[in-house]
């Protein structure tokens, strides 16, 4: 079968002066991916009319899809649409339904409608308007011969809508692309070197058209199996069976499979055995809270947390006692221990948990250097605590205790 | 005076199949602009020799410099190497000096030096050699005419330490670059559309050679002033004039200049006037005491937080009277008022502010939709409560809401 081939185009003076990190290209290419199509080029131009519609022929001449984003503001320094309408070789044109649109959406916020914002509206004719629901400048479907154009606001959450739920589906219709089943397993609390030893001999036998990424973030690690072929029934089939190979080797670790985070998974959990959980956080600071009321429900089973960032705070409002602190400091197991009990006595619930340590630059000392964190579990029939030490950066520290909590949350719920 | 041009070259498959983001452009292009260099374009392709040839040509056509990152490991899919020699018309030829470190950096880490290892010092016969003090590949500099093509690793601290180290100096030597000067300012509280409407004469008035981006973010705008010129004395005069100038027109939403978040400025504000900060977030569930901790030194003015997910904790833990919830709702601006009010007693600080709000997906009512969030501020002077209509998006509802409280306490701090 002929690969179908993308490229992705971005505009926007911002990213070749470096000042934002295009991180929708790598969204977009997981993306495509997945569903088959390969992506050939990544090309990043200026707000420079010449260079624009340079990059448009050049990437015309070597892909099916065009895939572009940015330039599509309601300023100045915006040329994607006029430029397109100049390449198509058509005009701008008020589209009623895109102006209806951008009205609705700022009378809704309670919001004047500009000239500026009007203008957004106005689309090249040859084209096809895709909807924008997070925003008002509406995505633009290019045909041209065999291939597509598509232009999409840079704006990562308006990209990321519109190509789930209008780009790819319709890229899908217009183009046969081979099957590809994905299949991301979900590992947690081992390095990616400790994951590849374990499995390596099962990595050396998968066969030639199943493939294994390694895709570590800050505290977890995932494996991605990618296979190819015509059916996804056997392709389906075929690739469980790897995944079962993989329990004996590295099973522990595995907290689930797919688009779910830990903490999607916990609290599923929390709410089919009908717990109640409670934090007391101290160096993450409201970090871990933020994940578990990330997940859209969280208040079924998530009570709340104090975050006792000052000693004071930790013995008056936490209720931590003064004896604790001063005898073993705030970053100590007798101290993370009490912060645990005393949230789930004080919050009535199920379960209590808590963090404490050195998150840095600041606050070492020669016996807790930065990184060292401790963290806490109880429930009513144990109290779990465990030592960490992470790294000397303030933001990997708050990130990776957090993730250690909910592990922690993972390994110690009542059976 | 004549700009000088570069386009950056990415090699690598793992960068098209997303499965890494692409962080050394971003770097590159903030070091290179620092010194004059305008990089105009940033190109990625795979390990696929056509297409890595295809790239060096059309490359060459634009830009006096091309830096190429990625392709120069040891393992079969690394073609750079090999293509420049035989873009460059040459052969490769193992460098005695590059043999001599590879061989040096294998025997002082104790391991064996293998024949894909010696590989690593064989060099086309054109190129310069670059020293990689923290890796075995050498850099490889080329001249052809007037233009210069750069060969680097794709890991980030080797090519940073060999673009500080070598590239960039060697580089100042060959070119004449101009002098650029960027200010960017920090606004808060007003939409793109409506910031550009009220600066427009201001920015239809800028000189040819100052340059104004709109940066957007979830709940902010930068506006950043790129300016070209021969004496950065000069620029500087220019430059800050001329956002002298913004003060009549958009002063109130300016927060800042540069790279400081409006968490940071606010941090440095409180600890000015030795003033303390406690946080009762319902909705925003630690997402705000996250971005005010992920300051280092927070702990300086910040006491901590509660987060009353629960009716119940609301009032046994954090004090809201039951009537009120009853009688108005959690969120309700006799509520919201209330809980900063009393956040601020029992934490007994200088100042107090909530959230509580419908974050969604569930939770809503006909006269709540979700996006419905009420913020407060409350110190010894005065309590003072917003209502925000926000988006359909639960994300994007914690971080806005966290963001307008930061911007809350900007405009609200005693002066």
């Amino acid at each position: 079968m002929k690969k179908v081939l993308a490229e992705l185009l971005t505009i926007g003076d911002e990213i070749l002066y470096g000042q934002i990190v295009d991180t929708n290209s790598q969204w977009m290419s997981v993306e495509l991916n997945k569903v088959g199509i390969s992506v050939i080029r990544k090309t990043t131009v200026g707000d420079v009319a010449s260079e624009i519609l340079t990059a448009f022929e050049e990437a015309e001449k070597r892909a099916d899809i065009i895939l572009i984003t940015g330039g599509l503001g309601p300023t100045n320094d915006d040329l994607t649409k006029p430029l397109l309408a100049k390449y198509f070789n058509c005009e701008l044109k008020i589209n009623e339904e895109a102006l209806q649109e951008v009205t609705e959406f700022f009378r809704s916020r309670g919001r004047e409608l500009l000239e500026v914002n009007r203008q957004q509206a106005a689309l090249p004719t040859a084209c096809e308007k895709i909807n924008n629901p997070n925003g008002t400048a509406p995505g633009m479907w290019f045909e041209k011969g065999e291939k597509v154009f598509m232009s999409m606001p840079g704006v990562p959450h308006e990209m990321k809508t519109m190509m789930s739920d209008s780009v790819i589906p319709k890229l899908l219709q217009t183009f046969k692309t081979p099957v590809i089943y994905h299949k991301v397993i979900r590992t947690i609390g081992l390095g990616e070197s400790f994951l590849a030893e374990k499995i390596s001999d099962w990595e050396n036998a998968l066969p030639n058209h199943i493939k294994l990424a390694y895709l570590p973030s800050l505290g977890e690690v995932k494996l991605r199996l990618t296979s190819f072929g015509d059916s996804l029934e056997n392709l389906q089939a075929e690739v469980n069976d790897l995944t079962e190979k993989l329990n004996p080797r590295i099973g522990q670790y595995i907290f689930g499979y797919g688009d779910d985070p830990i903490e999607v998974m916990i609290g599923n959990t929390l709410r089919e055995k009908k717990l109640t959980l409670s934090i007391a956080e101290s160096c993450t600071g409201g970090y871990l809270s933020h994940l578990i009321t990330s997940v859209p429900g969280s208040s079924d089973y998530f009570l709340g947390s104090m975050i006792p960032y000052s000693y004071e705070i930790k013995m008056r409002q936490l209720g931590v006692k003064p004896e604790t602190l001063e005898k073993y400091g705030a970053v100590s197991e007798p101290t993370i221990s009490e912060m645990a009990s005393v949230v789930r006595a004080r919050f009535n619930a199920d379960i209590g948990v808590a963090t404490s340590g050195i998150a840095g630059p600041g606050g070492a000392t020669p016996d807790k250097p930065v990184g060292t964190v401790w963290i806490a579990y109880s429930d009513k029939y144990q109290t779990v605590t465990k030592k960490l030490q992470l790294s000397k950066d303030r933001m990997i520290n708050i990130r990776m205790a957090s993730v250690a909590v909910l592990n922690l949350i993972r390994l110690s719920l009542p059976k």
